[in-house]
């Protein structure tokens, strides 16, 4: 009897659930549900570094899309059962913390909280707490370089403790109701089984190794005497956090009897354990040692997994390097860049070129494709949204360059796919500087799936092939493959993470190969490419140009205040 | 009985005529007639440097518009006798020579070479000749460094040599056809009173001085020996040029029989000597000792006239210095902005921004008006179209910085015209270094008319009252001004350009003052400006960035080859 798993997939604007085959990872069904508050499911607000959630949505996401693929997949496939779901994985972003009470419910939704943003979910690219993530990281760079060292050199404003401390100085009330704060990829596995409660979560790895300094070198979280050092009440809470954290072949616990009811699913089906969107979307695309995963959505992740057997440098500008935040047995590495779609997205629908209909992704792509590299004598920096990867610096900004009286929208919009692309490929660069060899380059997301000249261009700036998960939604597909390994093999399912890709994922047969031609001007290209990225980049930089966008910042600040 | 004269002003696109009354300036009719060839009236193509005109639009148009305002002013004023128009000026954009045969006809209106752009007029913006005015640059810096002294340093790619010499190498057909090469600001004149034969041509001294280094202190044109060296035909050519040079208040012949006819205007009426529109614009504003006019146009230029009897250092990066090139008795000094107006049309034109209806100037000014100084967080340079002062280097293109995912239409169009204000000021800033006090700035052109928020962002940015000339047609009204003089008294006309100015010219009330607290801001933003100004603009700038536009340039000419 085929057996099923289902994965649920929370991204920025919206939650996904798939309802995949076990037995080779054929995609049966699939939902979508935009979140119902704020403009597209983000809470906006004066500040334009501010984006939260409501956690309402996460579970009202989980129950619309759980029936809607229950119910698709009764039609499409006349033996299918619902008791043949055997287990459900979760995805998620992140850092997106959320404030919980003491029996892990969250603070907005509780009446009082209910419309206080600083009460909701912290999603994973609010970037209010810059001051806050520069306070840490200088305190870690005296104190604890060895937490810095797994994170790139640097603790950023989208991550886990800049976010609480953010919150205990500007919103105090919401700080002290809160009695710990929870992940989004710990919390929806634990509301689905029960577990919400602090001494019952199990947390995941991913999201505590890679965002809150978790190791069990040094014994878990970030220790009581650093964080007191920050403000006594982090130490405090340091307290209430949990001492473990897992991999996600691992379950976070059974689905409820009321949440059975609630999707139409059986009760006691285990959940794995959460994990970020990309880490679970490199499982998806069939990640192991040697291949690169890009997930290239609104902003791009970069995951690779290292066999922990391997010795491994600390890599300065990663995102992080975690045990077992991919799979078991392997150093989990994240790079990324803040926004590639979204960048493309604010041109679109932000400067709307040309108007809405003629300037659409689709006509400035057409456009776009029919320059040559270099043609438009136009370069831009992908840093809209800051910089992830290697420069780890969210007070970063965009810059073009090269606009003449002519100069066209199709034209600016290949510049800054060609942005992004350069940015990919100081990833790459700096992955191989440090003695993890890239062999292959596995796309998915959005992006990969749906824009070619996107996908020649990487080829061609990075002179690698572009290769194609054949899944178009990696990321639920490897929450559904976790799922397919915590169902354990008497249920029907994986006994490992390995066999599960092996039989669950695949590549597109078209393949993007690099044209020489174009490859050795975009050579040229990159060279200028990294002379804007460094004068405006580094610090260090002989003549640099480093302080101009940081003191158009605090100027802005300033003066709306 | 009141006089009258007429003021023809070619633009870029389009030739005003002026109908004014001699005694107020009072202005009576105007009518302008956009020119027949190309886009907008100019001839473009593949290459975006090419920018030609068709002589013929200019014959059509001095007949079109002078009849219709003879014919509007009669019906404006019962009195209005055409005979009452005492005199013609002319003023017109330039460097923009036009390749003529052995009696002065244009090559263009022959047969032959009709549709050849280089038989045409190569329009002022043309920057075609990039090479060729580095060459030229290169040698008189080696050999004859007084010809530089007065062009601030460099010649550019937009000037007369340079235009020539690009010819006789690329269009090597037409230059060998060509006898000689006449400014359209010469051309008009001589056509108008049929002196265009070459040795019955009079020449102004402003597009001569200005943009083919001629000055009596070296007998007039460069000499044989420096033009053979570029190349021998152009020294050959130096022989069939003019040996005079002359100021405005001077005739260049008079009226035809045969445009008296086309006209309805009296033959035998003296043509002024044609200059600028610049030139004369600044005329028409009252320029005078202190007094920077700017035209604010597509492009800016300012002007201001120096006491010939004071002394006066040569300026670096100014367009030119040059003895009698406003007026007789002054020397004129030339800086100006190579994009004002076309920076912000191209964002409206070609980039569309928020569709057509959305995003018009009107739109974006009123969005723009808005934001306070610095709260985009944007900075840009206001280099499209090159930097003619103080750079002046043509190879210079635009740059933005500081876009996020939020950034709006609005936002890049404050920024853009901050950037040219911050452009303004840089020349500010480097006329008074050298001694020339800018006492008042008198604006003048259409951006100036129409758009007062350019004009407080310009009084915030620099400090200074920014003052509005009363007339709308300053450049027409210069032409008409000198006209009024050439006229001479006993016609009814004034004995010289200063009391012509006094009787014909004025302010208007709304002046626009510095707000101290804006102001305070743009200090602090200018430096940032100056920052990147001089790190993308300055050669020997420590670890600059001055190769990176360059370099682009270099590989599109390349890609598109």
């Amino acid at each position: 009897m085929a057996k099923y798993t289902i994965g649920l997939d929370y991204g920025t604007n919206s939650v996904r659930a798939l309802l995949v085959s076990v037995s080779a990872g054929r995609e049966i069904a699939t939902s979508t549900w935009t979140y119902a508050h704020g403009h597209e499911g983000v809470v906006l607000s004066r500040d334009p570094n501010l984006a939260r959630q409501h956690p309402a949505d996460y579970l009202q996401g989980a129950e619309i899309t759980i029936k809607a693929v229950l119910k698709a997949a009764g039609r499409k496939l006349k033996s299918f059962k619902t008791s043949d779901v055997i287990a459900i994985g979760v995805d998620t972003t992140g850092s997106t913390p959320i404030p919980v009470d003491s029996e892990g419910v969250a603070l907005a939704l509780k009446k009082r909280f209910a419309n206080n943003p600083a009460a909701m979910a912290w999603l994973w690219k609010d970037h209010t707490s810059v001051v806050e993530a520069a306070e840490i990281t200088a305190l870690a760079k005296r104190l604890r370089p060895q937490y810095l060292a797994k994170c790139g050199g640097t603790y950023s404003s989208e991550w886990y403790f800049s976010k609480l401390l953010h919150c205990l100085r500007t919103s105090p009330r919401v700080f002290d109701a809160a009695y710990t704060w929870v992940e989004l990829a710990d919390w929806v596995p634990a509301s689905l089984t029960g577990n919400e409660a602090p001494d019952k979560i199990r947390v995941g790895i991913c999201a505590a190794g890679h965002k809150a300094m978790f190791n069990s070198d040094w014994g878990g979280y970030p220790d009581k005497a650093f964080l007191k050092k920050l403000d006594p009440k982090l130490a405090e809470l340091r307290d209430r956090l949990p001492a473990e954290a897992y991999t996600i072949d691992k379950p976070a616990g059974r689905l409820t009897d009321d949440w059975a009811r609630r999707t139409g699913l059986s009760a006691g089906i285990p959940v794995a354990i959460g994990a970020f969107d990309a880490h679970l979307g490199a499982v998806g695309a069939g990640v192991g040692p040697g291949t690169l995963v890009k997930i290239i959505g609104t902003s791009t992740c970069d995951i690779m997994a290292h066999p922990a057997s391997k010795p491994l440098a600390d890599i300065p500008g990663m995102c992080g390097q975690v045990n077992g935040s991919v799979m078991a047995g392997a150093i989990g590495l994240e790079a990324g860049q803040s926004a590639v779609g979204d960048i493309f997205n604010w041109f679109v629908n932000y400067i709307q070129p040309g108007g809405e209909t003629l300037g659409g992704h689709e006509a400035l792509t057409a456009g776009a494709k029919k320059l040559k590299p270099g043609e438009s004598g136009l370069m831009a920096l992908d840093w809209n949204n800051g910089n992830r990867t290697v420069l780890t610096d969210q007070r970063l900004t965009g810059l073009m360059l090269g606009q003449t009286l002519y100069t066209t929208p199709a034209e600016i919009y290949r510049a800054l796919v060609e942005a992004t692309a350069f940015g990919a490929l100081t990833i790459i660069n700096r992955l191989e500087e440090y003695g993890v060899k890239v062999r292959q380059i596995v796309n998915c997301g959005g992006i990969a799936e749906k824009n070619p000249m996107v996908m020649q261009i990487y080829a061609d700036v990075t002179g690698r092939p572009m290769k194609i998960s054949r899944s178009g939604q990696t990321c639920a597909l490897g929450a559904a493959i976790a799922a397919s390994v915590v169902a354990g093999r008497r249920a029907g399912g994986w006994p490992s993470v390995k066999t599960a890709q092996k039989a669950m994922t695949g590549l597109k047969a078209r393949v993007f190969k690099p044209d020489r031609s174009a490859h050795k001007i975009y050579q040229e290209l990159y060279v200028l490419y990294r002379q804007l990225h460094d004068a405006f980049g580094l610090d260090g930089w002989s003549g640099s140009c480093h302080n101009i966008m940081k003191q158009l910042l605090d100027i802005r600040t300033r003066v709306r205040k």
